[in-house]
């Protein structure tokens, strides 16, 4: 007879592998299927889905881990182990099928209205199936948690254990600091020729410099794939097949250079997942603002750092010879320069950024609380674009309408991307205070020492403890947004020329 | 309430969707995979393989087939695919959970095991996994049907209604005929020069006229792809996702031609299948040897015939500037060239193919019926291999340990092979007789009348009659192996100038 806990990690096992089998199907879509093989995909992808959703929901497995909830056999990953199967096998049967099926129908709709709608600068268009959304999303939080407001039980879907009380705080903080700072940095501007940002680079020389800095920063190639896409994504079929993409624009090299850090550094954090547990719930990444860290933290704090161009910048200047006039002050301010006019969120810079996420933050949280009618959004998003960033999108599409998000009702998922700044800043900075050597090391072309202790301290780990309980462990305290706000002061009032 | 039939296919297509998905998970192994993700992707395949036998068993979809079977209420489509469906199904259910494992386990080894004996040109290290798998597959046989002769119930698994009552005389009837036809021919000889055979042609310059051959056989790219492999098959997802892969040889340019034409043959029979059943069971190819039928309907007698190299040559001598001052004429004798000497079925040419085909399939019988101990395959190997071609394999790494198939437990299927050559003789010879134009139409580029034929005769039949009720609707009567005797007779009487 097999053991409860045994038996309990085989069913899980195997849904990881149907899970495994999808993410091979979604990276084939979007790489290299045939255009005549999509409805097909649609299907198979749905046949897939409902069988892991079947799996993740039976009573049988549900019954192995009540029973193994709590118990005093298992050691404290296996615990873990349960706590987090468990998590996701609730939230799974809480939702009816009468629901599930409602969502599924009214998100493949949305999506398609949101298209055409953005396409036709008309939020009207869009506004009955947004309202009818947002109305399936609440549905969806109570009946997962009845007792929480909606807002937080749809935040802790992507970063359990977060919520509206602890985001108000963190976000209030971070916009009394950004919102005068980057008016005194606009207001101090800086005239620096970065006509270099638009030179020629043929595709096959991006690619060429891109994937020796993907190589260079610890990715393993026999786990993986660099592949192009219209939107780069870090996909695959777990820790031992993590595919990164690109997008290569010939008049804008940068773009696709940090994305790829980007996605590398999704990519280590898969990579890098405890490899002892196999494909366990509790190897999983922790959420999704922590997976945002570690592409953020090398994209950001490493890639548009110093000590990472003080390695690779005479080799991009040797592969680029237009850069060969440029110092690596001014390459820095380049890939840096803070655009104050720019009003689309997946454009933003680093400093601007946070404000487009808080800005759609305070407006779901609004949104679910019933303070927010769906009628006034386009309103709302222009005040406080105007209130926060000083510019108004003169077009729905360049503001209320930019983000794919809500059209496939992704509800409480924007504020990952920020906490993921913040966790990203504070991450390093504690890893450079444990670690004096890591700059250095990263000027001298050796990210082992960071790597390392993001294995130890963040990749290991997964979701052994709570999101809070994994940052007090890594850094000493919990969340905290002065890192990155001391971080970003340094740095942009340094770029800026501040007094 | 769903109807019956109505909820059969919907089982039927969830079924098709998780083989489908399967496709693009081995498709995907092959072709882009990186190698550190091998042990997973085992995992993922197994885990849909048994969802897959899960759905196929379920007791549920047994209980509507044979509610459905012979219903009033049902087309000859709808009957058919019943028909289909229940024979699927009834094979799986009745071998039962210990012999599915043990034979899983048993390939594995098998496999493993041939691998290295092939290395080691070793015989008796494979022969005890080889006794293993002939008792499984005797087992196995026995399971599914116990009336029959086992051996009969394994090439039923690939070639519906086949039986040794049926290929005896066949076989027999092409034996007599080839045996001392080859001994004729090779007697006959004829030195012609074919040392263009092997100049150099870059892989990118076969890719790309061996693509423009795909493409004009009618092979639609916008539901399918051209890859690159070790073993090129045709793979991928349904109908609308058929993907073909070749290997190049830069130093035998025929090879990878040919073979993309073959594997183009194959992928037009699955683009072919009858979209308005869909995924269903009765829209799949009839059976090996019909699929096999349409590869090599386009590989022998069209690919390498003078129609189609009449538009096709002169074409590939502007490609390929050393065919220059080759004629037609040697050009075809260069691709169809005998090859007297050789051991391997894989590489032998479509006169003596046939005959490493009876061979195995005589010791198959013999295996099965206990005349021949798996101890003495080795001899009857050779003493089959002096007979029929009169040649001896002075290793038996070049004999009885060649193939791939047994290690797998792949009895019964080499029959599929040869009667692939048969049906594709009689297919072409009653499409001309039909269609009288379709040599001109091939010499002036146009497959378009051909295809029609196999469409309306062949494809879209799919699977709605048995294979010996297609063959008759098509060419007027039954399997007969005087269409290729003779077709073999007279072109290779040609080529080598018998009187």
């Amino acid at each position: 007879m097999t053991a409860p806990y045994t038996e309990l990690t085989q069913r899980l096992s195997d849904l990881a592998a149907i899970e495994g089998a999808l993410g091979i199907l979604q990276w084939d879509q979007e790489i290299v299927m045939p255009s005549g093989a999509a409805e097909a995909r649609g299907r198979q992808i749905a046949v897939l889905s409902v069988l892991a959703h079947e799996k993740l929901t039976s009573p049988e497995l549900g019954a192995l881990l009540e029973s193994q909830q709590g118990s005093k056999d298992l050691d404290e990953t296996q615990t873990a182990n349960v706590r987090e199967a468990l998590r996701d096998h609730r939230r799974a049967v809480r939702i009816p099928a009468e629901l599930v099926r409602a969502w599924g129908e009214a998100t493949v709709a949305g999506h398609e209205v949101w298209v055409q709608a953005r396409k036709d600068n008309d939020f009207h268009a869009f506004q009955p199936i947004l309202t009818k959304l947002v109305d399936l999303a609440r549905r969806r939080a109570e009946a997962v948690d009845p007792h929480a407001p909606a807002y937080d039980v749809l935040i802790d879907e992507f970063e359990p254990g977060m919520t509206m009380a602890r985001l108000d705080p963190v976000f209030d903080e971070l916009k009394a600091f950004l919102v005068p700072f980057i008016a005194q940095v606009r207001a101090a501007g800086r005239p620096v020729d970065t006509a270099w940002r638009t030179s020629h680079v043929s595709v096959e020389d991006q690619r060429k410099a891109g994937e020796a800095i993907v190589r260079s920063m610890g990715y393993d190639f026999s786990r993986g794939r660099l592949d192009t896409s219209v939107h780069p994504f870090c996909g695959g079929a777990g820790p031992d097949d993590v595919r990164i993409t690109t997008r290569y624009k010939e008049n804008g090299f940068t773009g696709s250079l940090l994305g790829m850090i980007h996605e590398t550094g999704h990519a280590l954090y898969e990579q890098g997942r405890d490899a002892t547990v196999g494909d366990q719930p509790v190897s999983r990444a922790r959420s999704m603002g922590i997976h945002e860290s570690q592409s953020l933290l090398w994209e950001k704090q490493v890639g548009q750092g110093r000590s990472f161009w003080t390695w690779h910048f005479p080799k991009l200047q040797q592969a680029y010879p237009f850069l060969a006039g440029i110092s690596l002050d001014d390459f820095l301010f380049g890939i840096n320069e803070v655009d104050f006019t720019n009003l689309i969120r997946v454009d933003a810079d680093e400093l601007t950024y946070p404000l487009h996420v808080i800005l759609r933050y305070e407006i779901e949280r609004d949104l679910f609380s019933g303070a927010l009618p769906v009628a006034d959004l386009p309103e709302a998003w222009n005040a406080k674009m105007r209130a926060y960033l000083d510019i108004v999108p003169p077009q729905d599409r360049n503001g209320v309408l930019q983000d794919v998000h809500w059209s496939g009702g992704l509800f409480g998922y924007f504020p990952s991307y920020t906490l993921g700044a913040l966790y990203a800043a504070q991450f390093y900075q504690t890893a450079v205070r444990e670690v004096p050597g890591v700059p250095d090391a990263l000027a001298g072309g050796q990210p082992g020492p960071l790597l390392d202790w993001l294995r130890a301290k963040i990749h290991r780990p997964g979701s052994r403890w709570l999101t809070d309980d994994l940052c007090t462990r890594a850094t000493g305290r919990s969340l905290d947004p002065q890192a990155f706000i001391g971080y970003a002061r340094q740095k942009y009032s340094r770029l800026y020329r501040l007094a």
